[in-house]
């Protein structure tokens, strides 16, 4: 009897399952815009049926909330790593800049997406929300980094922690993979000017 | 006979002219997103009809463009004010920055629509093209700052421009004006992040 490998390889189109599915959504999202994509537009760009897209998820919003999540969930994971880390708080902060800019690499397209929510659904807002409840993280860490000395006076927490990721959200806009580059790189100079600047003394 | 003067002033519904006209299709598109919004919106938003529209402006493609040569107007003529200005070029970079600020403060709706600006259309293409020409202007000040001694070394200037741009074209996404707020202390937060850092050394 031929055991299972002698099959011939089916040649047919390839079946998704949900991450792919998930990736090719995304990408679409971003190019489109999410208001703008409909389920028959993803269903024509992945050459299913809209029913095969249903067997998956249960909705557009839900692609969408399986996609931020995944880009939170990787910027708070790097905030849960330092939580009960010793040490001052200025490299806790250099620790959460750091990973966040490897998260935008990694997670590129889902971060970007995140990015442009602006809080039409209860999706978006629930997306929004995380989003500030990050921010308010990046802020206390200023903070702390400012009462432990560590931080040049006169500069405003919020405001600091909002200059420190507009530099770091920047990415999604200007940063394209290459072969042989590299998020440490790109962490190095974010780091640099975020906490030397880029004035030479 | 009477004067001008003495008229009651009418009290129907205002008209609109150019500007005004200008400012009520910015304040949607970004609501809404340019290609999200219709002529039609406009027009109920407006409470006018679209040919009252068509009398002010060809088409919609002409409200974007006239929205976004604005916002690339005010960025350029700063950039123009430093040309001939001898001196160092940091100083020069450093007037750059504060310029820019001040040109996202006062025409925040006009720049937050050019910075969403994705290329699908000839006016978007042209406006990216010349959002790369302003990027090629501040990497070229980098480097002359470098050249000159007064950078760090190991920054990699177009990184440095666009990670200093960050910075600056987050405040459309964070910055809301208030009363007594002024785009000098934000220009100062933004100028000693960008070239002392946060960190008391």
């Amino acid at each position: 009897m031929p055991t299972m490998t002698t099959k011939p390889v089916r040649r047919g189109r390839p079946g998704y399952d949900l991450e792919s599915l998930l990736q090719v959504a995304v990408k679409l999202f971003n190019e489109r815009g999410y208001d703008g994509t409909s389920m028959e537009d993803l269903a024509r760009k992945l050459g299913i049926t809209k029913s095969a897209i249903y067997y998956h998820v249960p909705s557009k919003d839900e692609l969408l909330r399986l996609a931020v999540d995944r880009a939170l969930d990787g910027l708070f994971a790097v905030v849960a790593e330092i939580e009960d880390v010793p040490g001052r708080a200025i490299d806790r902060l250099e620790h959460v800049l750091r990973g966040s800019v490897a998260v935008l690499v990694e997670q590129l397209p889902f971060v970007t997406l995140l990015l442009r929510v602006r809080g039409n659904t209860k999706v978006e807002r629930a997306a929004l929300a995380r989003r500030r409840e990050f921010d308010h993280l990046v802020t206390d860490l200023v903070k702390q980094a400012e009462s432990e000395g560590d931080v040049r006076e006169g500069l405003e927490p919020a405001t600091v922690a909002r200059l420190l990721f507009g530099m770091v959200n920047s990415l999604t806009e200007w940063y394209r993979p290459r072969k042989g580059s590299d998020h440490v790189d790109l962490a190095d100079a974010v780091c640099r000017v975020a906490f030397d600047g880029i004035r030479k003394s």
